[in-house]
């Protein structure tokens, strides 16, 4: 869990035998400064590369992932044995073409497949974190984001890219180092949490620490773990991923390997067996108090009352957009992409907009959508060209 | 809980002492045949009632209530003083005018306040049901609800009419008995339960039976309540039961009683302590295996399957439909409603259908919407009128 990130690394990295991959220690001459007001240092983050800087150093992408992400964009996940969450969209010849650029992806701060989170040692108790780690935000975040690219050397991205909670790192990149951001595709995402996505998070939350396992966060020091309540917490958060209309043609009211109804709580239908499946499988990979520090973050996410108003925080910024949302997604509603789109208008901004018609539901920023795809190649051909990476 | 409805009761019954209110004792000679194949009876029904039946018993109004509703439609609830959840639409002067109607509100079988369901006492065991109590349909429910009117001496109901689960049971009516039922008023419900729903509940499900205190659905005889399961299940439906707009309107981001976040994982937002305060309110009032059972029924609900075509379902009904939906209710969405229509359109019946333009979600069908009001007072008095009940 030591190496460290040389420049002439392997173009495609792996998840190495610990599952971590590459890993860097971060502020060790000075910690990171928090916005709640706590200081983070020394710590750890994992990330995995593909693909090669450039002599200019100008061909850099970070992509961002979502809430239960990870670094693991386009190598085989090391617990799940899948392929990557976009290894459609990262890749030779793909989207975001590995010929062509670097592409970063680091585990945020906060989770828990290798960068420092609730789940990692505390140097102060020299026990696991739980709550003990301070809550942190989507600025917090690109932080440590903008830490790690300065211990690889590198200055400034050619793009930051994501979808949701990654998407939320994307605006708040284009805020907090609009210098450093060439251009910039938040997708499926909003410049603030709504009022029905964090009840949903308040209710995963509620599940998590209704579960007598969860032991006010201290679960990993007494040996069990939160699993029951973590799988509901996924249940329903993975209801609100797709849309009514996937769902309905997708499962219907299939039945799960019988020809009738039982009369009884057995998972009698295919979708009961498709979301207990996801509840269960998301256990072994997932922390659950990385859980709730996600989602926290997510709620917290306000650009507009950090800066005043949104246009404010968007003033002067000299990025390239490219704002996508998806027709189906209910979770973050074109509505919420058209506010950053008007806000980015009102400072004269570069900005594209495409909602993407799909009926795949907020999911769909995961899947190989060939709108979606069309139109990421398409900016970013355009952007690379007024950057000048040919 | 002994009182037997006298036709000369009071026009007004409320909770009494013990809460239930009214109740009959059914299925003493013949017990009901469940579509599970099992028997019951004897057993209880409790319910309320409101106005007068008439001389020529013509003027009969069967409320159905929805999943969490129960028979106090318009008196006091015993449990949590509040009104009945049914009170803008029952009284004198009100759409289902007790001046002009005899209404009766039975809670439904499988139900927790008073009528036969998993925590009342198996006479077989001596102990509560629990998961013993046999699976139920809404069939079934209309059949306890049949068998309560034919004790009450009610051949003919004018009307029948409910939302959600409710108007589950009003479509079941017109189905099981076509000639007991002259107007049939379904609202915000559906013929069948989506993909969607069945997920949302099988979350809620989860969560009840997450919990330790569940104990295989046993927690009454061993004196424990899965309270903390119960309350994240309800948390989760009741979302579900808004809609994104109406949560923004009401609360937004609005912080709860505080100045600014906290970075914790307190309810810094009201969304989060109005969810909260849902969650443990109910856990109060209801029986966390009743809603195991009503959600099942709910899901296994799908006349079209049960009669080959929702055509073949309708065919031959002389009933007059009113059916009502409201545009901001993604749980049972209009499309839903117009499915019904359109069937029953295929079978020439007599039916209205109007969308009421409404942002208050689901729960639109609980609350006074002017429009829904208009809608049902002139249905009802052109029904009334052709019933010859001036």
């Amino acid at each position: 869990m030591n190496k460290t990130q040389e420049l002439s690394a392997p173009p495609d990295a792996g998840p190495g035998a610990d599952g971590v991959g590459l890993t860097a220690l971060l502020g060790v001459d000075k910690p990171l400064q928090l916005d709640c007001g706590a200081e983070l240092g020394p710590f750890t983050v994992a990330y995995q590369t593909y693909g090669e800087l450039n002599a200019e150093k100008s061909n850099a992408v970070l992509v961002c992932h979502a809430l239960t992400g990870d670094q693991h964009a386009a190598n085989p996940h090391p617990i799940t044995g899948k392929p990557g969450w976009w290894h459609h969209m990262i890749g030779p010849g793909r989207p975001l073409d590995t010929n062509k650029y670097f592409v970063v992806c680091q585990n945020v701060l906060g989770g828990c497949i290798g960068t420092t989170g609730p789940k990692e040692i505390n140097p102060a108790t020299g026990r696991p974190y739980g709550l003990d780690f301070p809550v942190i935000t989507i600025a917090d975040m690109v932080r440590a984001q903008a830490m790690l690219l300065d211990h690889l050397g590198v200055e400034n991205l050619f793009c930051v890219i994501g979808g949701s909670m990654g998407g939320m790192q994307v605006l708040q990149w284009t805020v907090s180092y609009p210098d450093r951001v060439f251009a910039a595709v938040p997708i499926a995402t909003a410049a603030n949490h709504s009022a029905q996505n964090i009840a949903f998070h308040e209710v995963g939350r509620q599940a998590i620490m209704a579960d007598p396992d969860w032991r006010a966060g201290d679960y990993l020091t007494q040996g069990v773990k939160p699993h029951a309540g973590l799988a509901v917490a996924r249940m329903t958060a993975h209801v609100t991923y797709l849309s009514e209309p996937a769902l309905q043609k997708k499962f219907g009211r299939n039945l799960q390997d019988r020809e009738a109804i039982t009369y009884g709580f057995d998972a009698d239908f295919q979708v009961e067996s498709y979301l207990r499946h996801q509840g269960s499988t998301f256990v072994e990979r997932f922390d659950a108090n990385s859980y709730l520090y996600m989602t926290r973050a997510m709620d917290y996410f306000d650009l507009a009352r950090d800066h005043g108003t949104l246009i404010k925080a968007f003033e002067g910024t000299k990025t390239r957009f490219c704002v996508v949302s998806f027709t189906s997604d209910w979770l973050f509603p074109t509505s919420g992409s058209r506010t950053v789109v008007r806000a980015l208008n009102a400072v004269a901004a570069n900005v594209s907009f495409v909602e993407v018609e799909s009926d795949k539901g907020h999911d769909s920023f995961l899947l190989d959508v060939p709108e979606f795809f069309t139109t990421l190649r398409g900016f970013l051909a355009g952007a690379a060209e007024h950057r000048g990476l040919v």
